[in-house]
């Protein structure tokens, strides 16, 4: 739902949010998520689809920008390679990167029984921030039942703040998770939506921006000082743009960290892929040429700024829709609306 | 010198500037200019000198960073595949790039009577923005003795704002230029220097910030409604960082074009270069091995940080130090001082 | 025209020539060179033309490999960028990019007056290799004129060897310079042409292969022992190849280059630059959305063999083709025949 | 022990090759293998140890070379933002690389308790190629017991061929797998190495070359016919190289790959990743400078080859010490000893 009208933070939009005000404005994405929440375990995986089909047969076109690249996640070469996405997108934390890529890759062999035989591979994406602050991250909680049943849970409508793999996470000084949003912008006199997911677990205490005020979250008494953690922004559009375009959309994530109070510091992953639903790149093709659609790049400035401000919303939606939270070894993490009730005072 | 305490603005520093408050806080480094203004013509060429020895022969380490590559600046792939700058940085518009780099390459070859001879070649570093909505840019007035001249007032005091390279820019809706600033930063108990300087002109007008705040800038009359035009952003430093360290540096400057309003549009060709000054790289070598010094990793958000301060400040200077301008066609840009005084009744 | 069948060298070829064995043989590229040659001066100026319509309103996809970036060709960030050509690809010496570029930017500008006016900028491409060893580089003997005269000499036909750009380049110990070549391959049905032209400058003495067999050009009494100059590898394809796939296929020139004994030493500036004519990307456009067409990915190894193919045959023709030549400071390179002509014996 | 000299096989080298002729000539270096052979299931896992200490702790510096990203190795971002490697290095099938990663994690949290709790996390490298064609990749037979004993196997000398991850590969029509080679090169008046190791899985049957000379292996009945798989390249060097120059190391690979045959196909993930020994970089430092040592680029030239020298060895070495197999569905792979016998009669 992004940020609520009633929430009293005001972002700097220009244009309007999509029906939901999430990433599943855009048609046919779906996202679902398991939550492993109990005693010093808060963990879990979300899962995001490009589309209802067979994503291995049917590819969604993807670009990645790789804003700081201390990460883990698996995938993103053969995206740069070959411009596609032919799986569900994971996220999950840092040390179940394996079991989740060894679970999805079952999933997608159980789909596609051609995979290893008479076709080649799956390319698997698994994105991953370190929630260890709060998570027991060391016990590898995550198995792939949850996999199964974030997959099984997708839909349009879906949670955010701390579910599936934004349980964990810790953002600016604050609680982080799960953010989404969306904006409606026109091509071509039609309708058309850039929308936004992000995991949220980067940004030093006391740099929090949101509509351009900075909030002293230094204050919050178990916040580490550094700018540790991650971020990982997932941008889906249903305008054809091509995988060179993609790259640069998910490459203007960087200015929406920028805008909410982040550096990128050394030890966040931060990493961003658009895809696009327009062009779907069959896995089999009797023919040598395919006609496909690209956006005239002279007039991609709006979908840059739109996605800019999808990504920033979903900032500091995660954040928002996270309630505070004690985790492993006392460590805490308060929630953004329980912060801003004491600081506006 | 920056902004100037009494400028009325704030932005958002905890790190304190340098003595000048400019890219020249580095030791060594020096910047010149050389101005053209007259009738239709505003233009000119900025030299930025890395130390004040022969820099062919004792190269500093570099990284680029291409943010948006709609540019056509020269020198960049050797940077990135050498890790060293061995030339003066110019920075002028983009249809004189060729005229610079000629007049650079005599002035390296007459220092070096050995280049082309027993070594091999030079490469001459050439950026660019294009400021044709004040200038007669088709004209391509700047000829080698401007460069010629830039280079003989290369000195640590110099003046920001319309001049040199920067005299027909325009910037987020206003007139932009050439904008410096610096911060302090402290390592292994010693003082080091983060500087930065700026050639701005890129942003779309009604986007402008400062200090967190929205400037509608839109409102003058004559501003272009696009994100067109480019920045040059030259990063220094006498930390030992190597070129890897630099180059992500560099990459940061993208957080300072956030903060200042950016969203970095297509047309804008925005580049980024670090340089240090702590290790020199003798281009003749008796010796296989070189002992050299890197920075810790870990601890490299400090410089991250002052990086962004450094740039964010730069750009907000150029902005400050540019008096209105009339151009060519009669396209006018309204400094930022007069923009204020307006603006703020 | 390539190798001729009665040279006596077989390369490992598995595709047919087009009708010229040139890059040519894609329709409607044309070659032109101005050549300088006496005295100590050997050097000159090459152009090629993707098409023969307005390049700047009427681009062609294009992508860019750096295999070294030893090197000062400008006009590759933006190629990397927008993915598009748009003006002719000049082959020059390295002190000489400056002149080049400088004429070239004056040609654009006369051929589209609303360049800085009311449209923006324009890329012009000019590459390079270092022609040191025979050629007066210092002197910088190429000028505006030469650039004018090999664009008004542009046509389907053209000379290989010691013209042009290849003028006073040397390459693996013998005469290197300008060579050419074509393979025809089948897809949806109908013949595409893939076409290389090669400007060789690359390669230590000793390590020269053709069709398998080591010479040992070493023996070679002038030649130098390093690897040093650069070869630029220009790859032409009628064969709707998008900005990702030619950037693929331009990364495969460094197989051909291993193919005639090239390890990409550290001095060689080697660049391969795509383009397709398939799909012409318009300046303007009143609609957001563009009807292209692509190569299906599975199917392009017979695209990327081609191409090696090509690159390959275009770098021994242009040995082939250049004859013995002593330049400055009694330096000599030995043309292949003449070579082949003691070596067999 | 690469190429033995009886093997009747003949390259191009120039170098020595070290002691063993095993990448394990570079000090510290040690390889383990874990096999899994039987019925239809013939893979494995192979670990390279880049030295014998915590590798967490005192990391080696490192570069990649993405030479085609048709690929799902993990770990090659935080190598390319960091220039360090920190654990083992993993070579196993396409589908394992889950299994592999959550195993290799495992390990490195029980060697360092730390991790996860106050300190960040560890970036682990595995590495693939699909072994389809002979293995019941599908039924995903590695499991953690295969890593633990692959790193309790690790020594110095170690078997080559089909062992390993290399069990079940297919190279250039014949029987591929895991081979390795060194060479040995003078740098201030010391001896160094350059070390190599392969798994191949790369070529188009019909293109295998051996010192120049084709060997036409499309004749073996159940090659298929398509450059599928892919190539994994480690080199590694007691040389002091830095992250920068380690990743052009990396790329000369796609020379050697050139030398025997590849041009490098869309369904080939070709990785190659270089490391030093000789920089070890610690985890936690006291001090934010540090003290490190580069080799001096003008004369890399010699480290260059030896590194091409020695990937050519590697892969020929992995196809000379793999015996024929029988696979999965009744494929075949001759050994290349084996196709000699016949071809050569």
């Amino acid at each position: 739902m992004g940020l609520p009208k009633d929430s009293g933070l005001l972002l700097h939009a220009k244009r309007p949010a999509g029906r939901r005000n999430l990433i599943s404005d855009v048609p046919g994405v779906k996202v679902g998520s398991a939550t492993i929440n109990g005693g010093d375990v808060h963990t879990g995986v979300t899962v995001v689809l490009p589309h209802e089909g067979n994503l291995f047969k049917e590819k969604v076109m993807a670009g990645v920008s790789v804003i700081n690249g201390f990460g883990k996640s698996t995938g993103l070469l053969q995206i740069e390679e070959l411009g596609t996405i032919e799986t569900p997108i994971a996220l999950t934390n840092t040390f179940s990167v394996g079991t989740v890529l060894e679970a999805l890759t079952r999933y997608m062999l159980e789909q596609n029984e051609e995979i290893g035989v008479t076709t080649g591979t799956v390319n698997c994406v698994v994105t991953e921030c370190n929630d260890g602050r709060l998570n027991d991250i060391r016990g590898m909680h995550v198995k792939e039942g949850h996999v199964r049943a974030a997959l099984a849970a997708a839909g349009e409508e879906f949670e955010e703040g701390a579910v599936g793999g934004g349980t964990g996470m810790v953002c600016l000084g604050l609680k982080g998770g799960i953010g989404s949003a969306s904006r409606v912008i026109r091509a071509d006199n039609q309708d058309y939506v850039v929308g936004a997911l992000v995991m949220t677990n980067f940004g030093e205490p006391g740099n929090l921006v949101i509509g351009g005020r900075h909030y002293d979250t230094g204050i919050c008494k178990t916040a580490e000082k550094r700018d540790k953690g991650s971020v990982i922004i997932l941008i889906a559009t249903d305008l054809p743009l091509n995988e060179r375009q993609l790259k640069r959309v998910a490459k203007r994530s960087m200015i929406a960290l920028g805008r909410v109070g982040s550096f990128c510091g050394n030890g966040s992953g931060d990493i961003a892929i658009a895809f696009s639903t327009a062009n779907r790149l069959s896995h089999y093709s009797d023919t040598d040429i395919l006609p496909v659609r690209m956006f005239y790049d002279e007039h991609i400035d709006n979908v840059f700024e739109a996605a800019v401000e999808a990504v920033e919303e979903a900032v500091i939606s995660s954040l928002y829709h996270a309630d505070s939270m004690i985790g492993i070894r006392g460590n805490t993490a308060i929630g953004l609306k329980e912060f801003l009730e004491t600081y506006n005072q």
